[in-house]
């Protein structure tokens, strides 16, 4: 995990600002590119290759969403850029995928980092990739790393004929992805909580079973989660109080909730890093109660035990002149000190609650 | 209790926006609708059925307050929200019983979700119920999730003929309402309180008969709690610094009441915390001291007899020539020498303090 | 103390809010009314009992300070209230004793409520009282639980001919009385550094004789002076800063000198926590230390005397053929070599510090 | 120390506010003056009595600098203050040296409140000292508890012909001094970092020789420290924002950079408390780490000795019937079979690591 | 690394605000000066002496960047000061190679002081420098302690003929310069991330190995990271939303973009914190566990060894009756029992999960 997570800027540290230059893994091979169209009437899906792109004209009627997979052909991007006037610096963003969530509002346009997580369940890592949205007029371009299925409600959607995304504009079509992304959080948050039960649960059994590298592996991911989830706040509340030309004033109420659905993931995030915290303290005061357990049954049994090896190694002295050892009972009647000293040892210690 | 305060949404992960669909527990068979319809001079209270509630106008004179039992029944709450035209996100927002505590000020009206706490003294567990507030006009509208009685406190007073409710407008109602509930927090901190303080005593009596996983609950109850009140304090706040036409100037001394509740119940949960985290402090000083007290224990004890133990050994040995075994007194001198040396170490950890 | 400090206030939740009720501990039998008035020629004072307490009129001149001490019968709370047209909520405010420390401006008059704490050095616990200020015009109205002597010093300077109370209005009255209640605090929080002081000093030289639900005690106590002390930070900042028509400018910078040294107690009260929380991590230090050391001596005593023990335990065997048995001098060859082992052992010790 | 940072205000608790008296030690027995008078082409220094304080005119031209040193004396204070017009309130704030640091803009002057600290190497202890300043027209008024040397470099430059000191106002004046005061925290920070090195140094060669007190008190002096250091940077926040009419906008440059050395002291003291936190984690690793070196030395050695104390306490035994006894090389047979298990103890204590 | 982060000023305390004095390790020899002229259609490249620096004018076209290396020099420094103008206390802050970063908004021209960091792989310290910018119409001046790299991309843009930088002015400079030196923070916060994983590693593998001062140092270069970069984010903050005249509006979005990179240094910064104390807590409980294992196996060998101990020492008792001894098959039977009590203790302590 920590592989997926580190910082990787520095690839790129020492190039001229504004020069494009892709950083992150290569995930696809190729640059994939949809269009879909739609209207309160109709819709179409094409899937491109780069010939047919420059058909695709920035005027088309309806509302238009450009769905790019794959970031590493820095040519098809700018391309893409190109046409529809993105500025460089926006460009540059996009390829690199290491960047902070962040809302740009330019002049005629708005841009949109955030990031998609999806928690692998086999390797118990969270993978991160990044997506950006551009919503300028009648057209919604988001730019993914590789093909995913976050979006399919939206696709789904579009298809259906009474939809409320067929009725609205773009911006709706801005909040309805965006909505989705936030959806697929929650989907995160279970399968954290589920994670965070399990050592509960495990914890409580059973100490010793429970990986400590794998808990602190669960403790890091709230962290970058959490890292990538607070710019997200400022994001949503943004677009919810924004007089921007490209957000109507009917889309707001819908910005709002997501405002709110965001704010109850940035919580989430929070009341598990604190249980994360519980839970760490109370595996130390477990281990402690067992060390104190342990501690215990070697103190009893070595403090019973020790005084009466004691005694019996007085006995195994070879003194000539030891009357003791002569007199007929002396060895029943140390058996009888020695069970009594059990006993009285063993009163004390029930005394002391440590039997 | 975990199941309890686990995110719920994901179910509906997917669906559109606006699309109805019950989140959470179905606790009810049948949704009940109350209305209570009420004047300076008379009131009616009303149990209706749905094919009576046609007859609900939303234009009834007087104050009332309708209150309904059971969300899971999406066609009924939405027969109720399309008669007093209520936005479709905020129906949403009444049947994810999820939801975070909100307060929206729409046009014509006012919609707040809050949380209503119990804790089940019998499974030490907090149970959670969300309630909708809508105040439009002369209606006050609440949606639980099943039939409680927080509220009927409220109830009785309606009932009293020169009660202050009878007197006032719907905004009244409201704050008597959201009054109740706070009032229920201050049970809840009760019974929270004296959890903790049975904790407490016990840590200070005998810190093995504590489970350490009803505290760790403990905590993750006060987590969930937090989560819960700190939005209220906003929304007691919004309410009252409010200049809404549904709030009257009037009522807006009551509304700053409500603030003051919610402040003490906010300051209340933090100290509650701060408590919390003090006895996981003092439990680990107990349970160190413990071990102290059985580390001593033990080091005496064997730090006692280990040499005594040591001396029998060398005169237990067959050499054949071996002086001091035949010399008479040798065995007496011994015991001498044994009980000098028993003595000197129990000097020397009286002198650490260890006995 | 935990009984002292617990809500109260569910024993009150259900009545209808502005319904007079006591909650709190009854502290005294009687209510007693002292009424001082004053200007800057001469002073009067008179203990009321309720047959003559009509004839006090609210339009006398002078200053006049109403003092009530015990707030458990509510009628005599009522009729006071009611002939200075104090509104219903206030009225309830004042009696619930449990309530947060608030400033009210209102049209008329200041409302405050406050906490005065003493320092219980028997129990060692912290007792705290409700004091509730009404500033009207030229009537301040205290309302105590119990009588106490926190206002003395006012009350002498009221006495003294040429004393600044005298010359200046009722406002300066509140500001001396509110100063009193703040010296208070001053001597509350000196007996808690002398606590604090002795755990250290106890911790130091011998950690077992402290008494860890004693220190929980005062951690306990701190955070519910801290919950009180607070909200009083923003009440005198208000007076400082209040244009209300009650208090005259000339007062303001008393009020700002009230605020300095409110703000020097919240300071006082944070050091403290720092320093409870340091004296914590000290003991755990300590004990750790302890535990070390005493590990050492087991580790040291077992360490030597087992190997011995082994060595005499071989020539203790019985088998018929062990050469040694026979020699001369294998007996002191062997002492040589216990001697030999022993020497070894200590300065291996010796260099691992642990000697 | 502990003596030293106590709060002493409670000796005053009590008086009417606006009463002189001296709160604090007496640290000198006379109170002393001397006024410095400059402008850019001469000046003179005095070293008053009080007999002659009263040719001191406050109109005198130039700048002037009246030092006061000890507080004692309420008498001569009283004089002095009553020369310039200074209100009581400032009076008392100034003979109360526990006061907090504070900033008074009056209208007709400026007073101020700092603490000096020095770091007292032979008893380890932070020594307090206030310090209040008036500036007031062409004069500044400085307060101390005793003659100290922090102000020294100011008086140099002073004698000094060319010095800009000489060629500005008394605004510059009062810079200079403060500036005086903060260079002396620096050289108290450093003395701290030096404690913090040789702790830290000393912790990692051996914890054992660490006094847990002494450090303890280096953090109670950074709490103690920051209690001062924080309004410090409100007061020269305040002081470089100025509009007040006896700071000239030339001079407030000069006191931004004043605040930007107040804020590095901040800084620093923030960071050295986050690392005296540090050293107390690593302590508690250490110590932690020895511990289990001692628990293995332990260990091992047990574990490997006390099987073979037990079979050799097997043919220790006097059984007339044990045929092993008999058997010749049996006894050589043992020997083999002891080194056995050693060295498969060794070799397992080496695989867990413990050797 | 304590010595070079360590606070150098009090070599300075005590002088006249405004008198130059070189703070810090004198790192170079001589002061060298290189000035980079160019416009959009060419550039030169000069390197220096002090001879001809009087030839350099401040009112030469093009934009001109003139680097100094070395600040030791006082003399030279001023030179260079006064030939374009800058005021005492800037220079004063330039050669106190010890400054906090901070941006002044001076009215001809903006100074900006910031940190450079490089981790030394091989003495495990960051090693940091003071760079100081002036902004003056078309000259930026950049003032460094050595000769460094950092700024190498932003000379070979400038090299380039159709660089961005070439055709743009000169406050796009200063941002390509900054941009460097964020690009630097990021291969830092690389090596960190390294060190941390290398810590985690072998912690995970065996916690014996690694070094706690290292870890501990580590830690401290983070607080004194975070030290240098919290300051640049207000710094960018107010370059990014500046309307000083020196700033172009075409060039705020770069530095907006600025801003971006050094809240994700932030970001960073704080979250490598967090993990370091992750990786604090999850050694201390490795360590705790290691120890609960040693103490099992400790308990285990005692608890097994020490009963059978004391059977065979009974019969090692030379007493002339006892019975047993004489009794053929008593010491078959006695192995018997010995072999049970062992079973049974095993059992016991499978049950216990202690095996």
């Amino acid at each position: 995990m920590s592989k997926k997570i580190k910082l990787k800027k520095s690839k790129k540290a020492g190039l001229a600002p504004g020069t494009l230059f892709f950083v992150g893994e290569k995930k696809v091979n190729n640059t994939s590119i949809s269009l879909i169209n739609y209207n309160s009437e109709k819709f179409s899906t094409n899937n491109l290759d780069f010939n047919y792109f420059e058909q695709v004209s920035s005027t088309t009627s309806g509302v238009n969403w450009l769905n790019i997979n794959g970031l590493h052909n820095i040519d098809d991007i700018k391309k893409i850029c190109r046409k529809f006037d993105i500025h460089n610096l926006v460009m540059e963003d996009i390829v690199n995928t290491t960047h902070r969530p962040k809302i740009d509002f330019l002049d005629d346009s708005i841009f949109l980092i955030a990031k998609m997580y999806s928690f692998n369940q086999d390797k118990r890592i969270i993978q991160s990739e990044q997506v950006s949205f551009i919503l300028k007029n009648n057209f919604v371009i988001t730019f993914q790393e590789e093909p995913g299925d976050v979006f399919k409600p939206t696709r789904d959607r579009i298809k259906s004929d009474n939809s409320r995304v067929r009725a609205l504009a773009a911006d709706y079509l801005l909040y309805s992805l965006l909505d989705n992304l936030v959806d697929s959080y929650y989907q995160l948050l279970e399968d954290l909580d589920d994670s965070i039960d399990s050592f509960e649960q495990n914890i409580i059994k059973d100490s010793n079973s429970i990986s400590l590298s794998d808990f602190f592996t669960l403790k890091k991911s709230l962290l970058f989660l959490r890292k990538s989830v607070w710019p997200l706040r400022d994001i949503s509340s943004q677009l919810a109080r924004s007089e921007h030309n490209q957000i109507k004033t009917t889309t707001l109420p819908y910005m709002k909730d997501l405002y709110d659905h965001v704010i109850q993931v940035v919580d989430s995030v929070e009341a598990f890093r604190d249980l994360a915290n519980g839970i760490t303290e109370m595996y130390l005061s477990i281990t402690n109660n067992r060390m104190n357990e342990i501690m215990k049954v070697l103190t009893v049994c070595t403090s019973i035990f020790i005084p009466l090896t004691f005694i019996v190694g007085v006995y195994g002295m070879n003194f000539e002149f030891m009357p003791e050892l002569k007199w007929k009972g002396s060895y029943f009647f140390l058996w009888g000190l020695m069970i009594f000293i059990t006993i009285s040892l063993i009163v004390f210690f029930k005394k002391k609650k440590w039997l």
